[in-house]
């Protein structure tokens, strides 16, 4: 079956490192869903009125092509331990067909047409296939568990700002030390980054270069500056 | 994009009438996931053990293909009043793309690989495209509200039997009785004939003709007969 974007998704991501692997970790992650012709037309959000939160099928297009694989190391269990994919949210998968659940919180202004999300996990530019309504009646079953496998949470990280890091913050938009504050403490680092003590990373947040660094499970936010190329606001 | 089946579900329902138009609203309706080639490895589903519920994403297959429609007209509302498609859970949208919530009952006996269900919304031989592990712990959002207009729930119908009809279950499986009433009960009728009083229906299910008729908002099954050409089991 052939599928076409009926839109793309704007968002606080640049990459995939730094983008928090489940939605709603980041409530903070901004994101916009702008519709793309012949779907651009307002008429089909109408009704989405006191709609909190939405669907989102979506297309894992920065995910490298591989060959079919059963198996997976999922990040939650350390990346040293297989299992199906079928039992994970991995974006290595038949299809390459994502699922996001993110709060919608109004339309964007004309001439765009589309949503105004918050919690989104997926990065700038990520295909989206289809919109649906939450249902909470339906879709909130009060007996569900997840797999055994998941039930063990990845502990995150205590984040913490060298002076000069915050002194960086004067002319940010003021969301922008939450937003960068609760990406890092979901722990984005790769599970065979997880056991090396002092590492440093860099990754780019809504148009500005974050360089932060992990010693004793504490993460230090060390520098933020505009990213070149881009205006500051990843728009 | 084009996108493969991974295999099929073969479920109680064999035509769209008849069909719950939610997961979960009739928990006795079955269904068989099975995984066909490439995918039809049983490690793919290894870790979904202790899992009780699973995403489908699947494809509108009977929906008839029509020119793109902004909006529509749900029988949640009467069938009469339009609202987005995007605000809904319509059959009728871009990518025919369809989304799921289903219990998870254990692994089909080899040779087969796929997963046994229940609470299934779909109909038989529905294409499915992928499988993720529903995650409580993301998915079920306290706050959460769905659409002003879907708050408006379906009032259903009261089910009784006539004698006639129960002295033909003598020899049809136990639980065939709980899931004609339940899927009665949610009421399947076309918003259009909702008004009619002493209409009558007829739908296939589980390999059975049934039919039933509506007087006075209740709903009296008339006969429950194995349907000719296929074995009593629906499989």
């Amino acid at each position: 079956m052939d599928i076409h974007p009926i839109g793309y998704l704007h968002s606080d991501f640049e990459s995939r490192f730094g983008a928090p692997r489940q939605p709603g970790i980041v409530p903070e992650a901004r994101g916009e869903l702008h519709l793309h012709p012949p779907y651009n037309n307002p008429e089909a959000l109408s009704g989405l009125e006191g709609c909190t939160h939405i669907w989102l099928i979506v297309g894992f297009h920065a995910t490298p092509d591989r060959p079919w694989r059963p198996t997976v190391r999922p990040p939650r269990l350390g990346g040293n331990q297989r299992c199906g994919v079928f039992a994970t949210r991995s974006p290595f998968r038949p299809n390459h067909l994502g699922l996001s659940l993110v709060r919608q919180i109004g339309l964007l202004a004309p001439p765009a047409c589309g949503l105004a999300l918050r919690g989104v996990d997926l990065i700038d530019g990520t295909p989206v296939y289809d919109i649906k309504p939450y249902l909470p009646d339906i879709e909130a079953p009060t007996d569900a568990q997840p797999p055994d496998l998941m039930r063990t949470a990845l502990p995150g990280l205590r984040v913490e700002w060298r002076a000069s890091a915050l002194a960086e913050l004067a002319t940010a938009p003021a969301e922008l030390k939450a937003l960068i504050t609760a990406t890092i403490a979901a722990d984005p680092r790769p599970a065979y980054r997880r056991g090396q003590d002092a590492a440093h990373f860099g990754m780019r947040l809504a148009g500005y270069e974050v360089a932060w660094s992990v010693a004793d499970e504490t993460a230090w936010v060390e520098s933020v500056s505009p990213a070149p190329g881009k205006d500051s606001k990843g728009r």
